[in-house]
């Protein structure tokens, strides 16, 4: 299991939140794996997996997880006051405050996230396609935004370690 | 009063939020006035008050305020869950979703507004100083970063268009 | 023609700029078009080359793409200092700062915005392929990044008029 | 002297270029020390330069950096076109693209840093005053952003860090 007792408690609670909410770090990595393969043929899953984890060691995106989720989850139960209510629940396309949520965590491993932000948000492969199915009544308004960056931000980072390699060798 | 019927609903809705939460146009538009009065010496209110006004006219202003109104409600009747109510409650410092939040509205006039917005969040003038107290036992946490970049957004507006009227005289 | 005699002097010269650097509006206006054709069937290419034009008289937009371009254009002559300038010249991937400036863009229309920038930042259609094809020996780092951003931001616009357009009615 | 062997080109290259305009490791240390003695009163300056110099590390930051103090020498050799170059060299009021490369720095240790920013690049405490006052016919219009946003980004770290190592205790 993901980081055990060197855990601080936010990180591990940030882990139980994703999971309450249907959300595996694999699945987080294998859109992290996606992104990648394509640029650096060599990677790897557990590559991916690590970098993903370190990305939520990051204060700033354990406090937007934690944010979007509770907001997911109030929109689910009805308890949101109207208009909200309704632009949580339908997703709708003018509410971009889950975008600007997802920004937060993009930024931590600079720009160079945004693009990959962007093409899977609107490809959603994988886990992204499962949480805006809304089969199961479930609500993932920010969730699926939230999951699409820390998998961007992750490949930044591997981008980012890689090539710090690459001078040291 | 403000707007009137050539509002939408949803601008309405933010006017109603606001004054329920204890803020007034006018209360805004001073902190405009402030910032923009060094600056501009014939600046009156009344330009603040236009100004604040449009500023609420666009929608993704409109999206924050009312998300992070709505956080602040829920932490004042606690119906967040932990740790996430704790760090809303008390106005955590290493929590900083509300200063994302702002963001998006400043951005709205450019990155000018950037200084205004922190100058005037550390020096909690006007209204910034009420909200922030805490004495009326409400949680003001994400509505005093929001109202500061309403202000500072406001006062982006005015000195770009008092530029465009020197050029066109 | 674009505007004519009632753009400020900077606008004018913004057009200039980019038509110097092969950028036609028409252009940019297909990527909006590109966009939206999905989400708005009865869009139209005028519509988009006006909300383009708006986008355009933005002071925030206009001060982004005269940097970029200038940025282009002294790595292009080889003005730039090393290394920065084998940064530009070959566009590397963990230099980011042409995303920051299109993010600036990005801003002014909402976050809503993002998701579209990242999806033809990476599809790189019509004008994109072509500017990113450095076969004329042209460096355009900053500018394929700029005119993604003044396409998606164009689009944001036009999603917002025309869901104004529906409440009105 | 900091950092020594270990340090990537890059990084060599960003300290010297910081050395060229004026502007010591120290210096940029005594803002993030004036921005934390208020909260932190047993705060050092050995732990603001080692933060100051942990924030050096980041390859967004050294983009940003290397790219604004180019824009800077330009516009002092008068290089750029105009109207760019009047804007660059009177550091206009409506020009913020300064601003969105600062931001880019701060957002690498998350949103706490803007207000502290906003705060110090107002106020000019210290070395931002001497970048200020062009009294020695230089043109600083990116530096003086860029370090408060490197200072400011040192402070967001070392709150983070204190804050760590008390979870940890």
């Amino acid at each position: 299991m993901e980081g055990g007792c060197s855990m601080t408690p936010l990180e591990q609670t940030v882990y139980l939140w994703l999971e309450e909410r249907g959300v595996q770090i694999e699945e987080i990595a294998e859109l992290t794996f996606f992104l990648q393969i394509n640029y650096i043929p060599d990677v790897t899953m557990e590559e991916c997996i690590e970098n993903v984890q370190t990305v939520l060691t990051k204060r700033e995106v354990q406090n937007a997880i934690l944010t979007g989720i509770q907001l997911d989850i109030l929109a689910e139960k009805e308890i949101l006051r109207e208009p909200l209510l309704q632009m949580l629940r339908s997703d709708e396309s003018l509410y971009g405050i889950d975008e600007v949520m997802s920004l937060a965590i993009l930024n931590v491993y600079g720009s160079i996230g945004f693009t990959n932000y962007g093409y899977i948000d609107r490809l959603k492969p994988g886990i992204l396609c499962r949480l805006n199915s809304k089969s199961d009544g479930k609500i993932h308004t920010y969730l699926d935004d939230l999951v699409a960056a820390v998998a961007s931000a992750a490949a930044s980072r591997l981008a980012h370690t890689r090539h710090l390699l690459t001078i040291l060798e």
